[in-house]
């Protein structure tokens, strides 16, 4: 029998609990250790999840016991905590965003770079929900036919309670505000979908905050492919997490009961996935009629999934979906909206990515 | 018991004989008679629905048993039929948009002004949708909270078949293709429920088809009040017709069987809108559960209804909700957007309107 991924926690706020709910139930990895600068902090997750814990970063990395971090740690701090890993040779996951800086996400690549048998991943858990999956087949075994447009949203309340002085609520902690911490994951949604995002146009603004960061982002953009996207990020309303394609022969309406987002052993139970074809065909366009089927979605679990092929990359080889390159283009569109919406002009990728 | 509108058609193609089928129904319209330069036309339209035909569009103008004109003539012919019309002393309604261009839009409004008693009307007809008549009246009660978008698609696969050398597949008599034609519903539905669009960004091109014409747009939009909007206008799909509006206390989504647009007795049956709230609140973001519940939809007859009103108008002196100031923003953002299209930049709708 294969051996676990022997993993270590790093950085133990409210998403360390919500990943650690999911990934403590795999029988391919096994929580070993955990890190916070805060005492308490460390305490109250080792004793929750059974593990041991470290009294500081450098002990952590220095463990024979431990292949690989788990990094929860502010977006800000990501790049330094997980290039000191790296340099330790531990293999690295983190969460979205990669950075929020280009800086950043340039100093995780040249460290990979030099490092190249470490594996590091970015979890971007939505392209691993059931209904995403099953977009993908669709769209590539043709039932859509040419897809001309994708329009994703996701938004919540968050923005109407962030309190001054938040990083939420800060451009340069959360640039974009929830085009950082909620709209990411839907570019890479359209990444995996119809591929990279080639300029953007933003609208945004603060409505209805106390803070100076925009709640309110509407984006939209021209892919590589020629094909375009709509991108709602939006802090200012209840959980809204939808996605629909449209295509010659057929659109595609995803939705997600927000209420569920953590809870990854049961999101894909409250989403729902149709499609609107033709019934009926005729010459005449006030003759045809239309038909809106639900389609079955495979029951996937986002937050495991994407660990467990973390852990069969570190322990078997196997590959990963979302490297250095995907997750640093992710967040160059992020990066290309936000200058968008502050300048009033088309931004192209390429000027964010170099 | 008052008299019935004396009604005369102008311009018999497709959609007068869509029109007719709602309005000689009504109990306030009687069609009296019509008029297309193409006598066949004349006669195949008079046969059918058993009124009289005229010679000359002259010869129609100056029956003294005509009150008013129903114009269904080519978009780009709209303003010189209805200033001759205004000019005989007729009430005239014309089939949105009001015009292709800003000079044709103020030429009705000068002969508007130099004729004060004429009623007028714009055939807009998606505002009298029962579930926007509902939506609404749920955003000005206040259930939906504070609004900080819509977003609005209406969409079908026309752009798919048009062959080369029809004007749908001309800029100049179509601009942004699908914009001017579908979009342009959604634009004056935007008008009704948030109020006037200031500004505009347009990504769109032709995709999917042999015209030049675009037949994929997407836009997005500040409103006046500070709000935003999103719009998709595209010719090659499905047919297409939702809105949806976030607010800080819920959220509204609103579709339509694009199938049943052109039966009007039945429209609203083939729609449903749905209301998203929370169902419980608590200070842990992740532990509130979202509810999405059906809202039921008055019943309305949206072709017939704007006739209507425009009987109303004239026989009663009833007011008309949408005159040539509001038909003529809406095809100022439809400008604005296609000049955004062309130019890469922002366009503000005060340089379309001067």
């Amino acid at each position: 029998m294969t051996r676990k991924l022997r993993l270590a926690a790093v950085g133990l706020g409210r998403w360390a609990y919500i990943q650690a709910d999911s990934y403590t139930k795999s029988d391919k990895i096994e929580l070993v250790t955990c890190f916070s600068r805060n005492p308490e902090k460390r305490q109250k997750f080792a004793a929750k999840y059974g593990c041991q814990t470290d009294e500081s970063y450098e002990a952590l990395l220095a463990r024979e016991d431990v292949d690989a971090v788990i990094v929860t740690v502010p977006n800000d701090a990501h790049a330094d905590v997980i290039v000191q890993a790296i340099e330790a040779g531990k293999h690295v996951c983190v969460e979205k965003p990669i950075s929020i800086t280009m800086e950043d996400a340039k100093k995780i690549e040249d460290a990979l770079a030099k490092h190249p048998d470490i594996k590091f991943t970015v979890l971007h858990s939505a392209r691993r929900l059931g209904g995403l999956r099953k977009m993908k087949e669709l769209i590539d075994s043709g039932r859509v036919g040419q897809v001309s447009t994708i329009e994703v949203n996701f938004s919540n309340e968050r923005g109407l309670e962030i309190k001054p002085g938040n990083w939420r609520g800060n451009p340069a902690q959360a640039p974009g505000g929830p085009l950082t911490q909620l709209g990411v994951h839907q570019i890479d949604n359209i990444q995996y979908l119809l591929g990279r995002v080639k300029r953007v146009f933003c609208f945004g603004k603060p409505m209805y905050t106390e803070v100076e960061n925009a709640t309110v982002t509407q984006t939209i953009c021209e892919l590589e492919s020629g094909q375009q996207a709509y991108i709602a990020a939006n802090w200012a309303c209840p959980g809204v997490f939808s996605i629909n394609v449209f295509g010659t022969k057929a659109n595609l309406y995803y939705t997600l009961d927000f209420s569920w987002w953590s809870n990854s052993d049961v999101t894909d139970k409250y989403t729902t996935l149709k499609i609107q074809e033709f019934a009926t065909m005729t010459d005449d366009p006030d003759n045809r009629e239309l038909k809106i089927s639900d389609v079955e979605i495979p029951i996937c679990n986002h937050l495991l999934d994407e660990m467990e092929e973390f852990a069969d990359a570190v322990l078997e080889g196997g590959s990963l979906e979302i490297g250095v390159k995907e997750a640093t283009h992710n967040v160059a569109v992020v990066l290309a909206a936000v200058k968008s919406m502050y300048e009033g002009r088309i931004v192209e990728v390429s000027e964010i990515e170099g």
